[in-house]
């Protein structure tokens, strides 16, 4: 099925208008008509090719949210017209001890990206959400249950929203914890309000002081500003967990020393440049972990977008035609973004 | 109490006999005959002030066993002919959390060490085990069920037995699990007898092919050469646990690769030179972490030793004489020891 989107044709080439060829739905096939797809930093770093092995032509996106347009004949979760969501995975092995336990995320035998992956569709690996329909095993589609309104800001939950609740769960985000969010970004402003809806008392660590007040709006209890030595001396020995979503090269040793014993600082960005190595002696003295967490599974990006319709959050977003898209890169690099681009699917019907 | 010991008088003296000062019992004090003194490597790092901070005179040693020989009038734990331990700590304070769980070893108020650690008794530091006798405060001295010739090859039990026990059991190791154990040296050997007898699978990893045998009779199910790519390359993602017991500096990928997804590296040795910094990615693709266990406290040091007579697991030990401990420390740090030297307290009497 012939389908417009928006992609590269090269590393140095700027998104553009092109056709892509969509599968016809399998047996166990969704078809989804996408109304808006969130723009991640990942989405940059491949199309231009920041990353090693993108494949062209490049179209990014994995913060899709739209409407059921075709079901194949053995779907049984979703029907013409329910509203959905697609995330970063649209499959996996669906065998192994991972994927038999929802973790799909960690595929011992590798997952499929909802781009850039290898697959038996052209042109040979998977095209993402900046286009106007795609087509994804019915195990891959997301139920959204948010308010039609809602839409548009529920796209950034299938990446930015699970990266953060997947981690906040794991390591017992909740009433009576101390939880620290590392950044104010796309993930960070998630994070705050995932782990604030969670009941634990938040504390958002940003590097700006022109941020604190937008970090209380989210819903931190408190803000530390990471630049100012007294500030961080404040709270040392304090977190449960701290969710570090910066993957710019920094101090570790400045956030490891801020938790409790037994407590974990969860890396979920993988950084360009590696991190100073962090001081053992902090983790010894003290059972301290650094773990990393990967975006989440399917089962429990369901339980993320129910509590988050439950708790009625979404991601503060700024919308954007497709044809802004490269503005939007150039923003987005200079964390100039409130705090998620979403691009309006139906600007790609003019594209 | 004038006692008998061995201790340095500058970090440029070898260790020679001197006389120190031990209080008198206090009501909840126990007097102890020390009988046998592991020599732990913190011994000669301390004395020969490779660490910051030596006090002197320096008399080290925290691997103690032997007799009690006097207690205060509130002693109720112990009575006079008990055979008993005394490990690296002995004191903390008593009443934050930590302590409050057993886990004086994260006492939030700092706990008092064995040796060269502040006190109110003469000189002003805390005096170790190369000593004839030691006074402790009752909580701090440990119960022996050991056979009475075991004794000098329990004395290791007491630091580097503990300190493998507490991360193996905090981690989760026993039937079912596959755990590593790197370095084959006092703590790594201490490792593996536990982890086997805990009923894990346990996995050897040392850089010289030449103690493969050793590490085989000490109870590892396999033994990998950790130098060999091919070898480590076939155990990628297996492990639920590794206990990392080498303090020189060295890649931590190359053991938090071989995790499975949730697995934890724990290191329980602090590096003089900074380990290379860890891969980020491989934490992130594997939920997997990197974390640190400092010794244990009381109630897990009981229990260790009362789970190691049960299992008829001591230390395997070179016994010396006091007078050899230079050699015994050049030795050691050669790696020429199999695999704790011991000192026969009896050895004091005549220096």
């Amino acid at each position: 099925m012939a389908t417009k989107a928006y992609g590269a044709t090269a590393a140095d080439q700027p998104l553009e208008p092109i056709t892509i060829e969509r599968r016809e739905p399998g047996p166990r096939d969704v078809q989804i008509a996408i109304a808006y797809c969130g723009v991640c930093h990942s989405d940059l770093h491949q199309v231009r090719a920041e990353w090693e092995g993108t494949l062209y032509p490049c179209v990014p996106g994995h913060e899709i949210v739209g409407h059921v347009t075709a079901v194949g004949g053995e779907v049984t979760r979703h029907k013409v017209g329910d509203t959905v969501g697609v995330g970063c995975l649209v499959q996996s092995c669906q065998h192994c001890g991972s994927c038999a336990e929802g973790l799909e995320q960690y595929c011992e035998n590798g997952f499929t990206l909802t781009y850039n992956s290898p697959t038996a569709d052209a042109p040979g690996h998977t095209l993402g959400g900046y286009s106007e329909q795609i087509v994804v095993d019915e195990k891959f589609v997301l139920k959204i249950n948010h308010a039609d309104e809602d839409l548009a800001a529920v796209a950034p939950l299938l990446c930015a929203g699970i990266t953060t609740y997947s981690p906040l769960k794991h390591w017992g985000a909740g009433p009576g914890k101390k939880v620290g969010i590392v950044g104010i970004g796309g993930l960070g402003h998630m994070g705050i309000k995932i782990a604030h809806a969670l009941g634990a008392h938040v504390v958002a660590f940003t590097t700006s002081a022109s941020k604190r007040q937008d970090a209380l709006d989210l819903g931190a209890d408190e803000v530390v500003v990471s630049r100012e030595a007294d500030e961080m001396a404040a709270h040392v020995g304090s977190f449960d967990m701290i969710l570090d979503t910066v993957a710019a090269s920094h101090n570790l040793d400045d956030f490891t020393s801020l938790l409790k014993r037994d407590g974990t600082l969860v890396l979920i960005g993988v950084p360009e440049h590696p991190h100073p190595t962090p001081n053992v002696g902090t983790l010894v003295f003290g059972r301290r972990s650094i773990a990393g967490s990967l975006i989440g599974g399917l089962p429990e990006t369901q339980e993320m977008l129910d509590f988050c319709a439950e708790h009625g959050i979404t991601a503060t977003i700024e919308m954007i035609d497709i044809a802004e898209i490269d503005t939007a890169y150039d923003r987005m690099q200079r964390s100039d973004v409130k705090y998620r681009f979403v691009i309006d699917g139906r600007s790609l019907a003019n594209a």
